[in-house]
Formats: C-alpha cells, sequence, structure tokens
C-alpha cells in the first residue's frame, strides 16, 4: 500500500513512502505510527483485555490467539520496542517480567512447567514492536520452538 | 532403574529407590544428584564447550544439539533450578541474560531476528535442571513456539 503523507502549506515537500518502509523506518527508530502502541493502550485500559495481574511496572493478559490452554502476554508499561533495545538499565524490569511469569503460572495451575518466549524482529516472528513475554503452558510443550 | 542407597554402618535403613522418584525429588528440593549441574561443570571448564561469552555472572556456548544456525544456551553461573525458583533477588541476572542474549545475536550477525526461550519443567521441556536460556535464530521461526 502507499500513502501520501502532507506537509500542509509545504505541499511540494509531501512525500509518497510504502507501508512498509514507514513501518521499516519506525521500527529502526524504535518509534511507531501512532503514539501508544497496542499494549499500551490495553496497559492504559483504552481496550479491553482479561488482565490476571498488573503492577506499576507491567500488565499480563491473555493472548487473543492463543497457542496452549494457558496462553499469556507480560508486557512492561514503559513501551521498549524489542530485546534489541535493552539497555543495562532494563535488566531488573526485565527480570521482573520473569517472577510475575511464575506467579501468573501458579494462579493458571501450570505445576507440571511452562514455555516463556521472546520474538525478537521479523525472523523471531514478533509482531508487535513492544516487547511482550509468552507464557505458555497447559499442554506438552515440543522442541524445537518454532 | 532401581538403586540401592545403603548407609554405612546402618545398613538397615537402606532404602531402595528408582531413579525417577529420585530425580523427582531431587527437582522438587531444587537439589540434585551430583554436586555441579552440567551447566556448572562447563562454566567451570571441567567439560569442553564452544564458549562465546562469558562474566562474573553468565557463561553463553553453543547448544551441542543446534535447532537453528545459531543456537546459544546463556546460563547463570548460580546454579537456579528453573524459573519456578524465582525470587525477586534474581531479577536483576535474569535481565542481565537478555542483555547478554542481545550482545551475543549481535556478534553472531543476527540483524533480522531471534527468538529466545526459557523451559520450564517437564511440560515445558526442561531437561537439565539449572536455568538455561535459548537464544536461537539465522532462519524464519515459526509459530507456535512448539
Amino acid at each position: 500500500m502507499i500513502v501520501l503523507i502532507p506537509f500542509p502549506g509545504l505541499w511540494f515537500t509531501s512525500v509518497v513512502y510504502s507501508v512498509e518502509t514507514i513501518q521499516s523506518w519506525c521500527y529502526q527508530q524504535g518509534t511507531f505510527m501512532s503514539e501508544k502502541t497496542l499494549f499500551q493502550r490495553i496497559a492504559d485500559r483504552d481496550i479491553p483485555a482479561d488482565i490476571l495481574y498488573e503492577d506499576d511496572t507491567c500488565v499480563a493478559f491473555r493472548d487473543i490467539a492463543p497457542k496452549a490452554p494457558v496462553h499469556v502476554l507480560i508486557v512492561p508499561r514503559d513501551p521498549i520496542p524489542s530485546l534489541d533495545h535493552l539497555t543495562e538499565a532494563h535488566e531488573p524490569l526485565v527480570g521482573h517480567l520473569f517472577t510475575v511469569a511464575r506467579q501468573v503460572a501458579a494462579s493458571e495451575g501450570l505445576i507440571r512447567g511452562y514455555r516463556t518466549v521472546f520474538n525478537c524482529g521479523e525472523e523471531g516472528g514478533q509482531e508487535v514492536p513492544h516487547l511482550h513475554l509468552h507464557l505458555l503452558g497447559g499442554r506438552q510443550m515440543s522442541w524445537p520452538p518454532g
């Protein structure tokens, strides 16, 4: 798809870009077309979701396209675009997502185990450019992991 | 398999257990049959491995049964048995494994993306009872993740 980006009063600087080009540019910059990512809108309760846990730093809710009997996303409120954008300052926050995962797994009754997954970038299968941890369980997970 | 656990001088307290029972008990306790886990022995250079990165807290080395062109394990030196054994005190360490993953992914040329996986327990597919992060890349990862 092609879109026209107009600059009011400066029609001669209007540029035609493909959506893919804009998405790629935004991904590289760590910024995105809307002000809030999908997951920020869920965390802010702008969009409904089946929220299982939340605190000051993250929110956990069920994936709308579950791939296991239990499939939960754990998302930091800070809209870090991906693992590639992590700095040392994010380490406690990222670790916190896993103690939350442990708590959610326990509350969901996953006493036989579970798997956690971060996808990063296109080949990793990342679809939303806001860091999100997948927690899957309730069935035997196979190997390889995709 | 059945094993006899003798108590010298106290033969009457010797007990016959199945290996599965002992492994299950050890897993629940977070303790294991040998003093060091396989991954501790790799980290301590008792067992050779293709080590890509190491620091005071963790070591990264290639999986000996790779499931992608790049398949690296990132293992804390602290022998935390699994995600189920994490406490808040572990959060910075667990987060650190991901900044190491980002660095290893970059040094392995995974500019198109990658996936990270923790398996926990039997249904999660965990095989070694020492927390270890799988980093996979170099091909398109599919969905679901196992």
